[in-house]
């Protein structure tokens, strides 16, 4: 049987994984593919700097196109990173009918429709279900498992940093520059942390699920983007206290086909699956039409994780190979992409507000909600240490954003409104 | 395009949901497998029956050859249960060419082997996805979504009926009977019971679960099943007491190719994800070497989730017909079957025993643990209001089964135990 060769692209963590999986698991994959994999050539910044794994020096390489024009290479994978160069690599590699695998989150929720078009146009797999949520198969499941059903929710807690952060604050009552310092110690958390405390990471892969669920071409610029570094111990106390967990979710949402995709920290009821979801675990929660609630839980990143996701592509890759039907996954965007506007969105939102403690205050709030017909589910005014200064906590019902928008555009006029202190969205 | 014809066998809660997802999601199903589905024929026991769904009578027939031997027919959709007749039925379809999509778990935990046998000698596809945790893509997950990973360890809750029971037990303090009534009334439990209250139901599942993530031919009769019927209120207010939750486990295990299944009540630590799935929600828990944990949630039954699963696979099938690669999946079965004896099967215990309340008593308990080599993690003894009556609650270390049964064994000849009142096996 003739092996199946592989181009790795980057031996960093992941890469590393991949090397590891595919030469210990080889009796296993052939007897899922019928033929052996080798990765045959591997792309390194440095061929002499020393490894933690033991690799033949001869299939290393500095050069690229060493592998993307090799003519043996059967399949690439991408695990460098990176978004310039390495879209010309992929787009050449296609070109050349070589299949693709990638853990690229940045490349593919940015350019993911031309890739996935010039993979079509030449007939070759591109797959990237290590994109998100790395070990977890959502990105199949999606495709292949929920083929028959109407997706209309898609929630995920998407980005472990972020979740690592708010549960050890939620759980210790830590502050965030704590938890974000400890992390970054941990190497949970990079040096620069913005592309995950703002929110980017999990807005682009939100880019990518809400494209598949919703099989319409959602750009990164659709989704609506707030990260957590505003967030304190105080919020995620009362938040608790009302029996929510603070969580970055990801939320992409259709109704009538119009749709909405967002980032941002929410607070999500005790009881529901995704709030117990802690550390730097993803999970994605999924309602059908039909299938109702379901949830997909397991490690977001991580060498072997990802490693494994990836690998598992490759099995995919190589078996459509053998039957001589690759790029055949056809088009997953055929809808027209239609989005909600800010008074088409609707959610439960959490405010806590500090105001003048004097008789008329409540009333006066209250009727601006009134005023935008944005109902409230519940009211708690308490007395502050800062007399007299008193702290109101409103939970609404649905409300729409818009609607939200402009009750904050009033308060900020209303001498008796001193500081809107927070606003989250609620689920669950 | 030519459309693929489908015949339905069965048109009860579950064929009635594909009848009205395949219909009523036409447009997206054709979009994106190329051609119309149709749903040609149907049988039923009785055509002049009234039914909640409107379908062209001439469609339905009272006898299965018109379908099973139908010449326009591709593909045949089996919703009517049973294992003799449906089992001659399905093994036709396949001599004939025909693909086959199946709920039946019944079927498939007895005689997958043969059946899977029969679809690949006649290249036709055999696809069983709803037979296991209904609208959770778990089979498919297991296949692809983790080809390239070792899969050591599969827990699940795969009976929504015993777990309603348990979390109603466990919530509201009510006993078994009571619960189980009530769930009888509400539709979720049999008037005969038996197949999932003791366990039938969800060890026929595993067998299916294992054989895929252990690429093993396991058998029902591999599995060790112990029910839930003895489960009494007291034991989960001491399970909660100690921090843990009872629920229907099955668990099927791998460890240097050496594999074990068994269902049985089990006593889960609360802050393990599996813990905190209650009703009729289904879990399933899988532990990769290198994924590690991940878990797979959702409704485990109903019309719709369950006809999700069922177009999700026929959607499958009739994507292979169009590249014209059916029958290829290949064996999922190529390693041999080694099964742990009992002195290799190891966990964490619970015990509760009542044992005579005088002095001397708990050493000679302990020393008959120390005798069989079992560490424990946990002592505690109580007084009891039937003095001189005291209760012993114990939690092992990893013991071994076959240990914990001479334990168990010998405090039948002890005049200080007077009774051993539960064991439990312990997880997480």
């Amino acid at each position: 049987m003739k092996p199946v060769k592989v181009g790795l692209l980057g031996l960093g963590t992941v890469g590393t994984g991949v090397v590891r999986i595919v030469e210990g698991h080889q009796e296993d994959l052939a007897s899922q593919v019928g033929s052996p994999i080798v990765i045959e050539k591997v792309l390194v910044q440095n061929k002499n700097k020393a490894r933690n794994i033991a690799i033949d020096q001869d299939k290393l390489t500095e050069d690229p196109w060493d592998i993307i024009r090799h003519p043996d290479i059967d399949v690439i994978v991408e695990v460098m990173g990176g978004i310039g160069l390495t879209k010309e690599y992929i787009l050449e590699a296609l070109a050349l009918g070589k299949h693709v695998v990638t853990a690229n989150k940045d490349l593919m929720a940015l350019h993911g429709p031309e890739i996935l078009a010039k993979a079509q146009e030449n007939r070759c797999d591109i797959m990237y279900e290590a994109s998100v949520a790395g070990g977890i198969p959502i990105i199949r499941t999606l495709v292949e498992g929920f083929s028959s059903d109407r997706i209309n929710k898609i929630m995920g807690i998407v980005n472990g940093t972020t979740n690592f952060i708010l549960t050890k604050m939620s759980q210790e009552g830590a502050s965030y520059l704590d938890v974000l310092k400890e992390a970054q110690e941990l190497g949970y958390a990079e040096s620069d942390p913005t592309s995950d405390v703002e929110g980017l990471d999990a807005a682009r892969k939100m880019t990518i699920l809400a494209t598949i669920g919703f099989r319409a071409n959602v750009a990164l610029e659709d989704v609506s983007v707030q990260g957590i570094s505003s967030v304190t111990k105080e919020d995620i106390l009362y938040a608790k206290r009302l029996g929510y967990e603070v969580k970055l979710l990801g939320i992409a949402e259709r109704q009538d086909d119009l749709i909405s995709i967002s980032v941002q920290p929410t607070m999500v009821k005790q009881s529901h699956p995704i709030a117990s979801v802690n550390g730097v675990f993803n999970a994605v929660y999924v309602y059908g039409e039909a299938v109702g609630e379901t949830m997909f839980y397991g490690a977001g990143a991580g060498e072997l994780p990802t490693a494994t996701s990836i690998v598992s592509d490759l099995v995919a890759v190589v078996k459509n190979l053998k039957l001589g039907v690759n790029g055949m996954q056809g088009s997953l965007a055929y809808k027209e992409k239609k989005l909600k506007t800010d008074d088409q969105i609707s959610s439960k939102y959490f405010l806590l507000l500090k105001v003048a403690d004097r008789a008329g205050v409540l009333a006066r709030i209250t009727q601006v909600f009134a005023d935008f017909e944005v109902s409230l589910e519940s009211v708690l005014q308490q007395p502050t240490p800062s007399n007299p200064e008193a702290e109101i906590i409103i939970i609404t019902h649905d409300a729409n954003k818009a609607a939200i928008q402009k009750v904050l555009a009033t308060f900020e006029s209303l001498e008796v409104v001193h500081k809107v202190k927070s606003v989250y969205r609620v689920e669950g």
